[in-house]
């Protein structure tokens, strides 16, 4: 049940908001009596507006990488804001962060920064049709790109010349590649795709590396640009590039989300090949230059690689499937944890609605543990061995009562 | 000429950013040597990086309305940057802001927020599909209206299906809305416009109501929505939107800029017409649902009241408009000054390549006052009558040396 606190700020959001709260952040479908607002976070954890604290392996929908107000980022942060943020020209910030980019994501040569993901996703596709003077982008079904009308997930307000010179194929199924070039013949711009299928609502699948290089050898075969979007997997599959550990190195690659431990960031790295159509397109907006992003994003980047944070969570990530697979395994039920451990996708084979994975996360979140019912989990530095053992003694108490 | 430290700056950028810096902050075109890169801003005051002063009449293309660092701006903002900034939901004062907007813009029922400008324009073209579910938009020859490719002013990457439903009119040219209309058909699912004429290098052209009121008449007529785009003028003009004192009420209107005093944030406002498509349309972003800009822009909004901002920059941007004037007049040199006086824009008629205002730019810059040479310029709040004085003493010794 809703508390009055929470019921009456509800009450005002339906009367001046559409849909009450919009798009991902909309709690309604989450489980009953899900919170819908949260006051403040801290580390790794997250009180929502009655007070009620939980451990969060949300991570905000992956942008707190190092847990909420990480000492070392909101520093930087503040040393920057008591000089400047939005100004009239970039703060020589942009530079250091395009370098330091450049120095970490193997296929980077160039980079240019912007504020959402979509912008990043976005620009990738006109850098590559301005690259290769072409239209078609090939697309995996149901991927998630943004929410510009050429890669909502909704049709509503779309036009169908938004999405006029796409061209689908089935992510990790390199017959439909092939057969989605065949259909762009000599029109071919780019092909784009996540680091692995992570599709909400479905269950998770790891890229074939098979299937990663023959993206890259076909837009080399045509031409092309191949388009990593790491938007959501960015920093926590590998601190090079996501695809760097299979030396697959795309020609644009899309980031966000966790650049900057929840500032808002994102950023375009590319090429040799794509720098001179990145200096021909138009590119801007009113806040894509502020300096305090920037200076998150530096220190993001300093406190991971000190702290060997793309390890920690992947051994954090690691045990928390393990464990999670083990309590079920004993238990008899029927859980499926996929994709990557730092992102991982909990679910129960055969539950219908998401029934069993809604009272798994109600379950959860009444202990004090933040969980998504429909969506991958994000596991932060923040996640120790001591907070892995209290999350798991909560996941066992739940999964015993399912 | 540069200093060794913006050379080096400069030399760096090159080699990792495209084109330098890329969009609208690339100041090579300003004048010799302009400074590319800021460190500080305090007040009415900026500091490029080798330390020198000027006043700000930029300020950061719009978002700076109150002079940078408005001690209670900063005081909201490090109240709600201890609470939470980017979370797993909205806080709640997603509330307190969309009640506010709603309560301060007249012809708006319901708010949505995002990050860029180019967001809220593009999801009103989407909310305008959706609510008439026909496909054309009616949108002023040469505006901005943001970075999407529907909209961008290059061409460079942008496929044709990108504006396969825009039909241009131009600006205050009831004619050419009518022969859009008649293009339009029975397809008609918007008219988009600024509040008044402000394209970047181009002399500027206060509404004609006339014209303003025939645009709400004919999306009446034709079951269209009227979207106001007041990302560049919205808190400048008027404090109910900038069509209020003309009586003239859009459907959709997309903020952004000034809303939060340089924190990232825009918004898309709607009337009660508009509100079930902008509940049915997919819109989100990682950094949508954010605090902190939120925060700022309740106390952006409250200074702007309790201090009757509006009207104060409006007599200042007056007294200075009408000081340049007489300054150019005295002189017997052709100077124009168009546009709204919050945002006046000066260029010198007969002047071929802008030589004059460029060399007029420059020797402002020189003697501590930041202008531009190709764009409108932006009065603050932090404006007063002593820096005024300060700002024509510039302005009239650098017109005497024209």
């Amino acid at each position: 049940m809703s508390s009055l606190i929470e019921r009456q700020l509800l009450e005002r959001a339906a009367a001046v908001i559409p849909g009450t709260i919009y798009g991902h952040q909309n709690t309604s479908t989450h489980w009953p009596g899900a919170p819908q607002f949260f006051s403040r976070g801290e580390g790794a954890y997250i009180w929502d507006v009655n007070g009620k604290r939980y451990i969060d392996l949300l991570c905000s929908y992956g942008p707190i990488l190092h847990g909420h107000h990480h000492p070392k980022v909101e520093e930087a942060v503040q040393r920057q804001m008591r000089l400047a943020d939005c100004q009239n020209t970039p703060s020589p910030l942009i530079v250091d962060l395009a370098e330091r980019m450049v120095s970490i994501v193997e296929h980077a040569q160039w980079a240019m920064f912007m504020k959402n993901g979509t912008d990043a996703t976005t620009l990738a596709l006109t850098v590559a049709r301005a690259a290769t003077g072409r239209n078609k982008i090939l697309v995996a079904e149901g991927a998630y790109h943004g929410a510009a009308p050429w890669c909502t997930p909704s049709l509503h307000g779309v036009a169908p010349a938004d999405r006029a010179h796409l061209i689908y194929y089935r992510y990790n199924d390199i017959a439909s590649i092939d057969q989605a070039l065949a259909e762009a013949g000599n029109d071919l711009a780019g092909i784009i795709a996540s680091p692995f299928r992570h599709d909400a609502g479905l269950v998770q699948e790891l890229v074939n590396p098979t299937f990663a290089r023959h993206l890259r050898a076909q837009c080399d075969r045509n031409d092309a640009l191949l388009i990593l979007d790491e938007v959501r997997c960015g920093l926590r599959l590998a601190f090079g590039g996501s695809w760097q550990p299979l030396g697959v190195m795309p020609d644009l690659s899309a980031w966000s989300k966790a650049l900057a431990n929840g500032y808002p960031l994102s950023a375009l790295l590319g090429n040799a090949r794509a720098r001179q159509a990145a200096t021909e397109v138009f590119a801007t907006g009113s806040f894509w230059f502020s300096a305090v992003p920037m200076a998150a994003a530096l220190a993001t980047l300093q406190v991971l690689e000190e702290e060997d944070g793309v390890a920690r969570m992947h051994r954090s990530g690691s045990a928390l499937v393990a464990g999670l697979l083990d309590q079920a395994r004993v238990l008899g039920l029927p859980a499926s944890v996929t994709g990557h451990p730092t992102m991982p996708y909990l679910c129960f084979e055969g539950e219908v609605d998401r029934e069993m994975t809604t009272r798994f996360a109600q379950g959860c979140a009444q202990r004090g543990l933040y969980v998504h019912p429909r969506h991958n989990w994000f596991v932060s530095t923040a996640i120790d061995e001591k907070l892995l053992d209290e999350v798991l003694g909560i996941t066992g108490e739940v999964m015993g009562g399912l």
